[in-house]
């Protein structure tokens, strides 16, 4: 079995769109709080920049990790699970086989 | 005369320095206060990307406009008198003549 080439039903892609992007929310909403605490902070022209620079790195690191393609959503899938931004219950929806090479790939 | 070679003395560099850096100053907590206005208003990820290309932006802007060699500074203060960034009265320190070059350039 190549995990690239996993096939999905039309309910599971369904399923992991929204997990995916329940993740990315739960992400954006984490550099949020992030920023507001650092415009709190921001006293000098300097600290403006600072979280310029942070949201584009922000940025950068959440284009380069949340890729739907289904080829690599495994991978990414483990990540988010493995990271907290999923819970195994957002999983739901997926065939056992799936969730259960997700949870391998995440070390769960 | 030159306006690129006009000639500073000690005392007039500290007074310009000083204006612009209070220029520069005022003009950052604007963008703060910007940012705090947008970041208030965010609601999607795709808003808090919003506020990543404006502060790029703005960085990008300020870092062109606020150019301290004194060979472009009596355009640099005439700007930012003429955007109310500056008060005449910010010019004190300098000598007539300046002061009438950057009013000039200023169309004030």
């Amino acid at each position: 079995m190549n995990i690239r080439e996993l096939q999905w039903s039309k309910a599971e892609k369904q399923a992991a769109r929204k997990a995916f992007e329940a993740a990315y929310r739960k992400e954006c909403a984490a550099v949020t709080a992030t920023l507001k605490d650092m415009r709190g902070r921001a006293c000098e022209p300097r600290d403006l920049w600072r979280i310029c620079d942070y949201l584009t790195e922000q940025r950068d690191r959440t284009d380069e990790k949340y890729d739907y393609r289904y080829s690599v959503l495994p991978f990414v899938l483990a990540r988010l699970l493995k990271e907290g931004w999923l819970a195994e219950s957002d999983l739901e929806g997926l065939s056992a086989d799936k969730i259960e090479i997700i949870r391998f790939l995440a070390g769960a």
